[in-house]
């Protein structure tokens, strides 16, 4: 019977995070993350089928607090605005979560390492998707789903690396939402 | 003999392709592509890191078509109309090279492989990320950039899948400026 680990999860992304920084990503093993984060390796495996997941672990997450967000915006909402709904539910959850420390360490160790490059790459690809399957939910058509589900991943894109910047003073979910404004302008004037 | 005498590059791309739909992409070697295509080891590495690579070959190409395309443009073209420019001008050379055919097989292979279609997702990333650094050195300001580097692969993907689709009748160039029309007037009644 497996131990009720409620915080496992965030444990073994601190544990790999400070391992990957110290003694770098491929000298670092499974076995050693979950010593340091006094966990067993059958809970690892529970949370993440590999090392390279947990510098991942945010998009599931992220996923999920945006298509909740499009879920619970007003019927009435365009699309962009529940968009906009989305961003800033996530954005209350990563505020609440600490997660403003972590973003720049998992930055450094994926800028170490090609192989982690490709598949950060694919991050905004998993968050588009989730957003557009959510809008389509809402009965929103296909094109423009795609087309507010890229500029809500954008946006948060965007707001995320201005969060990160330790000079910036404003909340995450007002950065968001200012770069969904700019994204809107920018949109707008281009068409 | 073949009616045209494709480049090397491209007899490796026919050959792996014919023995990855024959007998999967896991039991077929560099050494069978290589020997299909007539060619030898060292010629298929200086054009592949590895056989996956094989099936993304046409991104560095459609990638450097958009770069083209986009830099022949008229200086007074807007973003949206250097990206429609970019579109014609791939669209011209694919349908010279014979892609047509090309298409449906790779995606065959590719849905049948989980690290294929891994690999696959990163298609659309390089391809906008190659349209963005085009259009900034036009001078275009880097939000608008990106959302028309956006808007650019989304048409180019939707007109190749129509032009993929036997029954339709269109030139995949004039498929192309339909699906950024399309993409435009969504994107328009957006925002």
């Amino acid at each position: 019977m497996p131990r009720w680990e409620p915080d496992a999860r965030e444990r073994l992304v601190c544990a790999a995070l400070d391992l990957f920084t110290q003694q770098g990503y491929d000298n670092t093993t499974v076995a050693e993350i979950v010593e340091r984060a006094g966990l067993t390796k059958s809970t690892f495996f529970r949370h993440f089928p590999d090392k390279r997941e947990v510098l991942v672990a945010g998009q599931d997450t992220l996923s999920k607090l945006f298509a909740d967000g499009i879920a619970a915006a007003p019927d009435a909402a365009t699309p962009l605005e529940a968009v906009g709904a989305a961003l800033a539910f996530a954005a209350e959850a990563f505020t609440v979560s600490g997660q403003r420390d972590l973003g720049p360490k998992i930055a450094a160790v994926i800028a170490a390492n090609c192989e982690l490059q490709e598949r950060d790459a694919l991050k905004p690809v998993g968050l588009a998707a989730a957003m557009t399957a959510a809008l389509e939910d809402r009965g929103v058509q296909d094109l423009a789903a795609s087309l507010a589900a890229e500029l809500g991943v954008l946006a948060f894109k965007r707001a995320f690396a201005r969060w990160s910047d330790s000079a910036n003073q404003l909340e995450l979910g007002e950065l968001a939402r200012q770069s969904l404004l700019e994204l809107r302008a920018a949109s707008a004037a281009l068409t």
